[in-house]
């Protein structure tokens, strides 16, 4: 499990075209996910459970406040850091959901989650220097690590009975002097994990001691399945002046994934960085998409409680049903909306994630796009309805107990 | 006007929280532009000809086909190199400018033509490399060079009656064995030059001599007032093989500045390099604004003709009333929609744009935006409507002659 992860593909070198380009912008990974997306994708009936999103479009209130904008004209450059109007909601947002005061000024407008992720790497990372992610993992953030030349550095989370947990001693072993960062993604994607408060303590503490920066990817932080509303967030241990970079995205939570709008929360010193790290690479988010995303601030409440109670009812469906079939090894993750699990005698999950398609159309995501200790699990996006999840479940039992080994026993 | 230029401004490195933000990002420069529009941004009744963007919004065909999408619920991820659709039709609109093969896989959709010009620039260049400018210039491209740890290098053009020309010497001298790029603006904003066919020859040639990629910006391309419909362009003269990249936008010509949508025209063996560098810096436009841009290229050509018949309008309206005071050092540009110009005996230019807010509530953009040799000059954006042209013409021609030195006459 701690061999390097060897690149899930490599293009073609001797294409004396590609000479010119630069040898790690060349050496960046294809998405692991889009293989099977793109042999599956047309194929009648298929239940596509390989992507991170619902299969919900985006509320027709935000599409409303998007397109009356757009009709008022609302189309010429705009602020940089984003929309007044819209930081201040952030603001509000994020004062509800985690008791933190009502700064606008630490909030940035994105072109999606993925942005944020691009802007605070930018900040943090370059040539030579290194950024630790806990893994497997969601493939975006060391890809883009890697993308601004620095070196991904994967650190396995521990894998037992409990599901995954963060291995404190090993992410500390994990730290050199080209350390700049550690990428934290709770709850996790694809994993399932949960940083406890504790967790984030260990980490915050570690980050303190050597002077590293925090990214913190805390999208599904609602997407939490114990009693209490939300997971534990750095918002709950932080002081004003730690080192500690948030991106977010309005895609999970309001069903918004294909408008690429997201922020970046950071100290209101970052400013003038970050609005012309924004500047220089996209120059802004479109002012009518912003008037969306303040609706969905403002009054997207029940609808997110509704996706959230629908992904909770969605993981018990497809987990019970799984780990009665007893050939899957499965642990019922605590947040975000992934199924994280083998599948007993199919370690090649590549191939794997091919056969369903054909076998059992339903597509699924192989771990091997997510990274060192990836191998030998699929992923499996329950926030969808519960009658697509119900047939799907149908489907992968009926595949499961036809591929039974013999000499294998159901549970 | 050799001298190195001094960065726009510096951001206080005194400050401790920010000594762990990466050197090179810290130093990025301030646009130039946006001082002076914060200045003046809220001043009643200022005729902002600052920015580079008219003052019609996008057309409501645009905006109508980009809210049936939204409401039909093309709301999901989408392809990373753009819809299928919308790459057909950017082909079509290029074969028909250009004469060019009809060749969607050479188009990849990007969330500004910003964004383009940073995933070519991340193609082609990074720490240790230099990539050639000529100068003055939209200070963008050098940002996002830089911004990508390479050393933008301005190349000055030659200045004198005929306005901004290419000195073929000088950029062939500035070639070093860093030198990855050279950024080609032609028509160029601001200076309104307009690169012959024989620049583009020359220029193609020292590319090809010294193996370099070229990245063209040719997106007023159509904003051009000579006798042909179009500017030279590298499409007329390049082999299929050549190593260029060309940035596109939708904000000039279909009035969608606030949009942040364009393209990047590549050859297609740059396909999946492209495709990753889009997933890991933004993961693609949103579905509904491509369905927005399609309208654009299908039903567009009446608006852009009358944006570029207006655009001349202007640009004689302006010009010719500035000329007649014979206080300003100008000459009418063959392409683009900026008047660059000095005034006589105003060379600080910085403060003069903070002047003419105050003094003449016309809002110019000064030289000292676009890098080496912009000094001493102003810039006037004429992409708007003869009344506002009119009447912002009239304020400047009294503020001339108020301010006109003793023993200067009038032309």
């Amino acid at each position: 499990m701690m061999s390097p992860a060897a690149p899930v593909s490599a293009l073609p070198v001797e294409d004396p075209y590609l000479e010119r380009v630069r040898e790690h912008v060349r050496a960046l990974p294809e998405s692991g996910i889009v293989e099977v997306m793109n042999y599956g994708r047309d194929r009648p009936g298929m239940i596509p459970l390989w992507a991170g999103e619902g299969d919900v479009p985006t509320p027709p209130f935000i599409c409303e406040a998007a397109a009356a904008a757009l009709h008022a004209g609302e189309t010429f450059y705009t602020w940089q850091r984003g929309l007044p109007e819209l930081r201040a909601a952030i603001a509000r947002y994020m004062s509800a959901l985690y008791g933190v005061p009502e700064t606008p000024e630490r909030y940035f407008v994105t072109g999606s989650g993925m942005q944020a992720i691009h802007v605070a790497v930018a900040l943090v990372a370059g040539a030579g220097d290194e950024v630790l992610i806990p893994s497997p993992t969601w493939p975006n953030a060391a890809a883009a690590a890697q993308k601004a030349g620095a070196r991904p550095v994967y650190v396995p989370f521990n894998y037992g009975p409990e599901g995954f947990t963060l291995d404190h001693d090993r992410l500390a072993a994990a730290v050199t002097p080209a350390t700049r960062a550690i990428f934290l993604n709770t709850p996790a994607n694809p994993t399932g994990f949960v940083a406890t408060r504790d967790d984030l303590k260990a980490v915050l503490s570690l980050a303190r001691r050597h002077g590293l920066w925090i990214i913190a990817d805390e999208i599904y932080g609602r997407f939490y399945y114990g009693e209490e509303g939300r997971a534990p967030s750095f918002h709950d241990i932080m002081d004003e002046e730690d080192h500690i970079l948030f991106v977010q995205t309005f895609s999970k939570n309001w069903a918004m994934t294909g408008w690429r709008i997201g922020w970046l929360e950071a100290h209101p010193r970052l400013g003038q960085i970050i609005e012309n790290l924004i500047q220089y690479s996209t120059s802004g988010v479109a002012a009518f998409m912003q008037r969306g995303a303040i609706a969905a601030l403002e009054q997207g409440e029940p609808f997110v409680a509704e996706q959230i109670a629908r992904a909770r009812r969605g993981r018990d469906l497809v987990g019970d049903a799984l780990l009665a079939t007893g050939r899957v090894d499965l642990v019922k993750p605590p947040g975000a909306f992934y199924l994280f699990f083998g599948i007993e005698g199919r370690r090649d999950v590549r191939s794997l994630g091919l056969t369903l398609v054909d076998e059992a159309n339903v597509g699924l995501a192989p771990g091997t796009a997510f990274g060192l200790g990836g191998d030998g699990f699929m992923r499996l996006c329950f926030a969808r309805g519960d009658a697509q999840l119900a047939e799907a479940s149908r489907r992968l039992v009926v595949w499961l107990e036809r591929t039974r080994p013999a000499g294998s026993d159901a549970a």
